[in-house]
């Protein structure tokens, strides 16, 4: 069974849309990336770090889902990151109303020693020198290293995140990101000058527009899902990245055609993750309904055109 | 063969991009889905007006493809329709500079005598009275129906948008339209809605972000093809629904699933369109041009998940 190592913020989220707003409930990009990873058959660790303020339930929540917790540190004196935030109506914008990095500020993160040789890294957002410092540590060189970052980073870290993503081979970007890194409107030409800093795979999500990969002159699109109501965005990209990073460990084939895969898994996910608050959809999803909604996007997606040069 | 009558406006038309501008060129709805339709083998009839100021050379442009122009009217001491247009540089949207409807005033659409027992009508975006007027002048009823419109016409005429939607099997219109058409965010939401309102088949079309295509609970996608660089966005919706019309129309299968690969080669077609100014492009397309795009069209969405009630 593959291992995978998760790196990312384990969090306090409060969180307001125009269908209600939440106290502090569970959140943090590793939470999201784990719960949904672990939909597939595969050992998975959390590399993050919580206050003494965290309930335990809540890491229960994660280590119950066979998820590796040991090295989730928790500082007894500090208190738990937090961050919250208010969407608009449209859901595609949102406002930070609080970010607050707490033990985050001197975070070093310890990768597990029998995670040391996983095959998969996902490194999720954080501060690209804590992503660059969970590489360092890894004794085996994994099979396939997924990173997600945020415009924040390209505004106080630039140097570090060019560092860090040179060492990874595939990078999950928004669509807004890919242009404020690269200075390019065209998605394409973004993701060309993107595999020119090192990935070789270029993942740009565009929220309810879907997600494209590139890889060199080949693109893959996999759409969102058309919902009736999106409930609360939060934590969709990561649930994706999770979906994404988990399907390819599992399946331990790490081409382009299978990275289509992972892609599609990836979006049904996402698709789920929207519908309640917070991580609330995922602590419930059953197999079955996932099966149901990758019917869904098939559906959805595939059509029926031979060309002459086909059988 | 099949026949299609296509009416919508024949025009002038200045645009300004990025790129550069254009003194008045060839242009309108009915123009650039002839010409997109022409790409398949049917009969077609284009029904507009023009004023004495067309060249002749345009005309000939159309009927060299085999599109029947003979009720294309020509007004000798009228102006023909121009229009003028400015894109961001983002592409995605545009100040109109000029509207001069001319001929287009007092114009009485008339069918031509051996159309009028046509398997598919092509309303392009025109008044909806006009379009209500070919739809009169029909003497068979019609295997399919296809309404393109416009937020214009929802602002000065839809009491008479909403009598001609009621008579149609699909209608097309952008993301922004069928919000305002029906107050729902949500474009799931807003399909039902459209649905309601009479055509069985609603397409939603969202620029770069491809189409939607929705007939009761079925939702089929068509992405844009990601393009290094958008020349000039237009005429791109209307080369969209002169390929879906047209193909429609070639394989006379007027299903769900048949309009599925309808919509892949709508967009195809209209990733041509946007490559240069006006219609340029679409006046040199060869077949192997469209088939190999075809082809990246799969590669882009088609995907090999096989599940588990599947064989």
């Amino acid at each position: 069974m593959s291992k995978l190592v998760i790196v990312g913020t384990v969090a306090f989220d409060a969180i307001e849309t125009p269908f209600g707003k939440t106290d502090k409930i569970l959140g943090g990009a590793a939470t999201y990336i784990g719960l949904s990873a672990s939909q597939f058959n595969v050992n998975s660790a959390v590399v993050s770090v919580v206050g003494g303020d965290f309930p335990s339930e809540y890491i229960d929540l994660l280590s119950n889902r066979n998820i590796d917790t040991s090295k989730l540190e928790i500082v007894k004196e500090g208190k738990t990151f937090f961050w919250s935030g208010k969407y608009h109506n449209d859901m595609n914008s949102r406002d930070t109303l609080a970010t607050e990095l707490n033990v985050l500020e001197n975070f070093n993160p310890v990768v597990p020693n029998d995670y040391k040789n996983a095959e998969v890294v996902m490194l999720g957002n954080l501060h690209p020198s804590v992503q660059q410092s969970v590489l360092d540590q890894m004794e085996t060189k994994p099979k396939l290293v997924v990173l997600d970052t945020m415009n924040f980073w390209m505004d106080v870290a630039l140097p570090e995140l060019h560092s860090v993503i040179k060492n990874v081979d595939v990078i999950t970007i928004n669509d807004e990101e890919a242009r404020q890194l690269t200075g390019e409107y065209s998605l394409v030409v973004a993701a060309q000058k993107i595999h020119e800093m090192g990935p070789k795979y270029v993942v740009i999500k565009k929220g309810e527009h879907g997600a494209l990969l590139f890889h060199n002159d080949d693109i893959f699109y996999a759409p969102a899902l058309p919902l009736k109501e999106v409930f609360d965005p939060t934590g969709a990209g990561d649930t994706f990245a999770g979906g994404f990073s988990g399907y390819l460990a599992k399946t331990e084939d790490y081409s382009f055609e299978n990275m289509k895969n992972a892609l599609i898994y990836g979006s049904t996910l996402a698709s789920f993750c929207v519908e309640k608050f917070g991580t609330e959809r995922m602590l419930t999803l059953k197999e079955d309904e996932v099966n149901q909604r990758l019917q869904q996007f098939k559906n959805l997606t595939q059509f029926d055109i031979t060309l002459k040069n086909e059988n």
